[in-house]
């Protein structure tokens, strides 16, 4: 984390100061902040003052929590589930933790735009076993160990040969944890990836356990809203959240708003059909950590204001020959409804895949060329945040500074013809 | 391009001289010049004098084409696909610059051959996403990748979940674009892997695209071709191609028909049987480029005297209920056929796979031990003609040369037991 | 080999003594001898004196049959099928070649344990063609390569859709030989696998050809019965083993009792229900290489006084509707049978998968808690011998020692949370 960005935006962060107040804290001005922040390839970038550097350091020490809290520990080690290197819950994060994780992304952000390459597991193995087809996920994952310097060896498929034989989680982890260095797992049923876990003392990632979690996709949401606000001047205390869709069964959803919990003074503005509305032990959590919840079937009334909006696809196959009242077209996300009540700086997310088809209850497609839409963006946030979580479970976050070197290869600035103009940048 | 072969072969193809007026042009006689085109390592190679070397530069600088034609720009500029690095189609080449890729390809070579090692992708992630199996073009284009220091993320199968949920291949090709450096994609649409292409600025590679195109193969075809009579000291102006088989459904002729009708003065035969000729629109643009043009249902006499000839398999899912007229097993190319009707140093190609089936209608396994049987020559020339391919549109091809080192592994001298002894050498 | 523990365990194989008989030789205290056969970063172990070093080195040479018996040739040309680098089947090795093979092994354990990291075949790929699904065996050899610095490319599944059309077995093996630089080849014909190697010169290692054979887990069986002993100070020699399950269809028993047989004077007991008894051929050549064999069906009997129980699965799938006379749920292998009948030091083994159902006829996973059950110590072993293998049959075995270094990340010291406390030590 030698480089000045890393250095303010962290600073930023545990002092929980916007780009203003931490401009007025250090007595500078807003916009020499603004280019100290920016890449050091940009043209636009300048170096800060070496005495600026000190001054930031001494004010951190006197006035913000150390990094990780009071808890020294490494991060490995305080985010471990039951003593073992796994991610398998959300619920292994507090808030420094989260954070001093996204400090981890913040430095894998060259490797991950393809400016760096790192070497730092050069030797390793990942299995990667998807018991259910994940494209995405899988791919995520495998490309963010490959980048690391690590090789991948995959198995997709809802019946393996062994386990359709009566073959036990248990010796099918411990099995698969002699041959590979780290496991991601996803699985159709909840809890068996923990199950995975208990079996092995190498890592396993949760790459999703049916209605379970997938903590990985939560993080890397978060992680993205941190980072468009960042680059806004926004902080996550007292954001206004709008989470749309299918809540009941959205995994994702549960996650998110988990974590959120973690920050202070959110609103979250719920908005669901009847019969698929957020489970009430979640409201309840959210509300008991000093939160406000307003829940609304209404999509117009529910967008209003809001800083973030999350949609859902609803899973039409969780409802076979069952009427879904007050689900109709009219539910869908789309420009014209986003241009009527959002904000200029509102951000739409979403987990993805979205339903693209015309007619379709999701993120409409016509807002493709909309800066706002910042779901390719969180996608791109997964490979930085799935290398933090490796590097940090297999205990190299440390060495991937030191390690990394130009990329030889030509890269695009831009990934896609329709990026914002700041996709890339920050 | 340092090694000598590689100087002498690149200023025949760019004075499109066979070795036998070159080495006229040059005042050598054809022996030296021969002895001076072997591999290093082989026992007969002799230095070429250092004179010769400054001559052929001169000659070179004064009658040939520069090695881009009047074009100066990179060459993946110069194939870009509206202004991306993508390979959708053969109609993204001329003449020059196909030339100037099989000048990549030989850089290629002792990589391809397992003498060298390059690792100047080394920390890319290629994405292979094949929405249907093809087991031996994945490959190719996998280990090709490998070969250069990359490592590769697959996905094989018709009904990836995400699209079967209804996602628009613009999401899908944005979101894989995000994790990776470059798209090998097999779609059985025409037109779809263009629009992956338009999503994405990484490059996009067309790994065949259902009737529409499969550029990579008509281009290593096109590469055989032009080693092989390299070896034989003939060019491809003039030469005689026979085609054989499907040539109405046959993606791969179509393409290759279109690559060979660059060059001068070529003689087409294309035998097929009645319902399955040639598409007019490709004989009528093989004509106006002034290349003989024959049709015939018989092959005995198609075959006579052509220099290269190029068959293909009647796919047969292709006719399901339907009767081929004419097509019966005579249209086999045996051995018996070949010794018959064919010249010494014709060569017999295909784009595999053959139907190996006793009375199939493809080219036959009883030559297997003909060194005429070019097959796995051209299946072997496809590791280096995709390695170019992905330097090129990477933009590391200038890297590569002097980036090798020597493999530390044991190849065997041939790869397979019936190889021809001119094989792996050249 | 440069290490003392290296050196010593290979001279007590060579000299076939055991650490009793060793000590004694040498005129060291058993104690002394056990410190230096503890790895070097083992707190308890102490350098050899440098007198012991040459002392071992002169007897070798005046008693010890050389490493490679008489047969100096390289382990690769010794171990050739029809003169190629392929592993077909078991009969390919002698005892010299076999634990010349070991060797090698224990020269892979540092890596294989992810203390150390070697890049010996950087650059290569390996082709992993399992046309039937095999999970464990695909990535116990895809991470084998790896972890010596190569890549994979995987192909899995039934129909490759090439061979649906009629492609030979030939066309297959050949083309897949020019992409990379070994195959693994599993399929469910025997003698299939023979046949992909006839049609090429690069290395293919038969993972397993339905019913004939699959060497490789032979080979890591008898390995780990070898570690297993040398801890406790045992020999392979003279030794009880008993075999249980389907001893008619399991390739794994027919091809570890071949390799067991190169052995002197052991004692099988062979354990199965009336029709799945050890095919008479089998039976016949053990006892004529001087070997005891004793047939029961009765599973209290015939486990007693076994120093090492090989159990089983009954596959099912072979006896659609037929009865199994005799195999009641009383042959499965469990704690209360082994506490009762074995020995303390009996090691428990098993091809896996197991079926882990309660009431299945398999090795039951009560033992799972109990040091004797080397299941997984096997699947470990798995990854260094199938390393030696690639190494040897690719010709690095030599450079691998000095290409080790340090692995950046951090690995557990016990894989399993149930690994006995001698796991991964040794």
């Amino acid at each position: 984390m030698s480089q000045q960005q890393d250095i303010l935006r962290d600073a930023m962060r545990r002092l929980n100061l916007t780009r203003d107040a931490f401009s007025e804290r250090l007595g500078v001005r807003r916009r020499a902040l603004d280019t100290w922040l920016l890449p050091a390839d940009s043209g636009e970038s300048r170096a800060m003052p070496e005495m600026v550097g000190k001054f930031v350091a001494e004010i951190l020490q006197r006035e913000a929590l150390p990094a990780s809290g009071a808890d020294a520990r490494p991060l490995g080690q305080r985010i471990a589930a039951e003593g073992r290197p796994h991610l398998l819950s959300v619920a292994q994060f507090n808030r420094d933790s989260l954070e001093d994780l996204f400090q981890v992304a913040d430095v894998m952000q060259p490797i991950a735009r393809r400016q760096k390459v790192s070497r730092v597991l050069e030797g390793a193995v990942l299995g990667s076993l998807f018991f259910e087809a994940s494209t995405r996920t899988r791919v995520s994952f495998g490309a963010a160990f490959c980048r690391l310097g690590g090789t991948v060896c995959d198995t997709t498929g809802f019946t393996f040969s062994s386990m359709a034989k009566g073959e036990s989680i248990y010796d099918t982890s411990r099995v698969m944890s002699g041959y590979v260095d780290a496991l991601v797992v996803r699985h159709p049923e909840q809890g068996s990836v923990a199950e995975f876990a208990r079996a092995t003392n190498i890592p396993v990632i949760n790459a999703g356990d049916g209605p379970g979690e997938h903590p990985s996709q939560a993080i890397l949401d978060l992680y993205t809203i941190q980072r468009e606000f960042s680059r806004m001047g926004k902080l996550v205390d007292g954001t206004h959240v709008a989470m749309v869709g299918d809540l009941k069964y959205g995994r994702t959803v549960h996650s998110l708003i988990r974590l959120l919990a973690l920050y202070r003074g959110l609103k979250f503005t719920l908005i669901a059909p009847p019969s698929l509305e957020m489970p009430a032990y979640l409201v309840d959590l959210v509300a008991r950590n000093g939160h406000v919840v307003e829940q609304t079937p209404s999509l117009e009334e529910g967008l209003r204001g809001a800083d973030v909006v999350y949609a859902t696809r609803i899973q039409k196959e969780r409802f076979a020959g069952e009427e879904i009242e007050g689900y109709t077209p009219e539910f869908q996300v789309c420009k014209a409804l986003v241009d009527r009540v959002c904000k200029p700086d509102t951000i739409l997310m979403h987990p993805l895949p979205r339903d693209g088809r015309p007619g379709a209850n999701d993120l409409s497609i016509d807002l493709n060329h909309d800066p706002r839409l910042a779901i390719f963006r969180q996608t791109d946030n997964g490979i930085p945040v799935r290398m933090a979580l490796f590097a940090v479970l297999m205990g190299v976050e440390h060495q991937v500074a030191r390690s990394m070197r130009d990329a030889g290869w030509r890269s695009p600035a831009h990934i896609g013809p329709d990026d914002a103009e700041f996709d890339g940048l920050d």
